[in-house]
């Protein structure tokens, strides 16, 4: 099952995609939002109604980030061997953890927004993991019942502020730079996340490319550590990490610039495409 | 004007404080919290009720955090010449910034909570600066037009989940860890923030003791800042930074400990208080 957020017509709301469309769920169910219904626990009400006609064609929305209001997004740093060695970091024992804020988000086919402060913005295509089910502490055993679904993130960088100092936060949260879509697939339809392939494309072009089994640490291990140290919500997002081939690491630096088009694939959940826009 | 949040018979509100205790603005005004009424844009509704007889005794009531709800909440490291010398590293040009999870945070009274996980549980006394008026790219000459109040922030921290990696974010977001209170102080009353004094006091011990003025980034350009990344929205919260004297820099380190009390006073606005409670 696909979920997406969305606004039609200057209303925020969510859907189930159908072969014809989206059937707008926020119309039908007393959630107001997508967070709101994972929340509910009850998501057979959105599975009973795939056989409905749509009520908007898929490019007749405007795509909202797949949560446009989490709690938390826990983006994960330096988390696949290729890109700890692009950085000349070394590997460590726990998890880079970084915020990123709900108001940096963008939906598919939405601008990535190149600040006007930067010339150095950089790509990340990652595996965002949306969690379903509230829990603190919980065991790496227990840790894929708790998520609800994946989904594409381009968890956009601004390097040279990423830089300032040893915090990489000012860097991963300007507005208009983290790009979250097109839908999430429920956790049901993935059973097993390290066999997804995650494949990032600047105009065309493949720049990463990565078995996501190649994670450092795992999607599970993420879940217990981050839960250890508050509660994870319903809607709150784990963005995974980013493989090898970012464009600060290259030879020259391939940086993104107004016009480019970047797309983040990942086999089975569907292909994420944002336009990049410079700010004037 | 001193404003607070705070929950009676488990019904959440916020107030204004009066010499007998606490109005309840939840149930006199339209907006529901705090923030709400601080996006409002109009004070002086509750200013002009400073006369009534108040609804709740001070103790009476549940403190919440000042905020419980913030959109942003925007932690500052290293921004007092002190502290920078004690945790042997050296200045940045630009503020250290890094996130703490609203969830993460308790009103005054209530239980700072040392996780089960560490025994490096440290306090860091700092100035909360509350925003009142959204903007982006604010001027440095502006910025104080922005603020909405000023209140005391209890930043512990979780010393060795903050080393795990180069981020410092685990170790600053644990649940129960924000202490943030006893109230704010509305900005007409605090035209100029550098001259309050900062002290923070564990068991009575002043462990630390700074001026404002000491700041190494500026409230004003730490607005700039900010507001140049993203938005800053009514009621988010810039946790400007800890003076020198946490407990991790002490020889022997001076660690947070079950029944202990852990105070933050700054003068002009009040002291905020709570205990420390060691989980099972």
């Amino acid at each position: 099952m696909k979920l997406c957020s969305f606004s039609k017509d200057g209303r925020a709301s969510y859907g189930l995609i159908v072969p014809s469309g989206i059937v707008d769920l926020g119309r039908r169910l007393p959630e107001p939002t997508l967070r709101d219904f994972l929340a509910s626990g009850d998501m057979g009400r959105a599975a009973a109604l795939a056989g409905e006609a749509a009520d908007h064609a898929f490019d007749a929305v405007e795509h909202a980030p797949v949560i446009p209001n989490p709690d938390k997004i826990i983006c994960v740093g330096l988390n696949y061997h290729a890109h700890v060695q692009e950085t000349g970091r070394t590997e460590t024992a726990n998890p880079v953890l970084f915020a990123r804020y709900a108001g940096s988000q963008i939906g598919h086919g939405a601008a990535l927004v190149k600040p006007r402060e930067s010339d150095e913005f950089d790509y990340e295509g990652e595996l965002a993991v949306i969690i379903g089910k509230e829990g603190r502490r919980i065991s790496e055993a227990d840790a894929l019942d708790h998520v609800a679904g994946y989904a594409c993130y381009n968890d956009a960088s601004v390097r040279d502020w990423q830089k300032h100092t040893h915090q990489f936060m000012p860097g991963k949260t300007f507005a208009g730079t983290g790009a979250f879509g097109p839908w999430m697939v429920t956790a049901d339809e993935i059973p097993d996340p390290t066999r997804l392939r995650l494949q990032t494309r600047l105009n065309g072009e493949v720049v990463q490319d990565t078995g996501v089994d190649l994670l450092i640490t795992s999607i599970p291990r993420l879940i217990a550590y981050c839960s250890t140290i508050l509660p994870l919500l319903p809607g709150d997002v784990i963005v995974s990490g980013t493989p090898g081939g970012v464009g600060a690491r290259r030879n020259p630096p391939l940086w993104m610039r107004d016009g480019d088009i970047c797309e983040v694939e990942i086999t089975g959940i569907g292909t994420l495409s944002n336009p990049v826009r410079a700010e004037a």
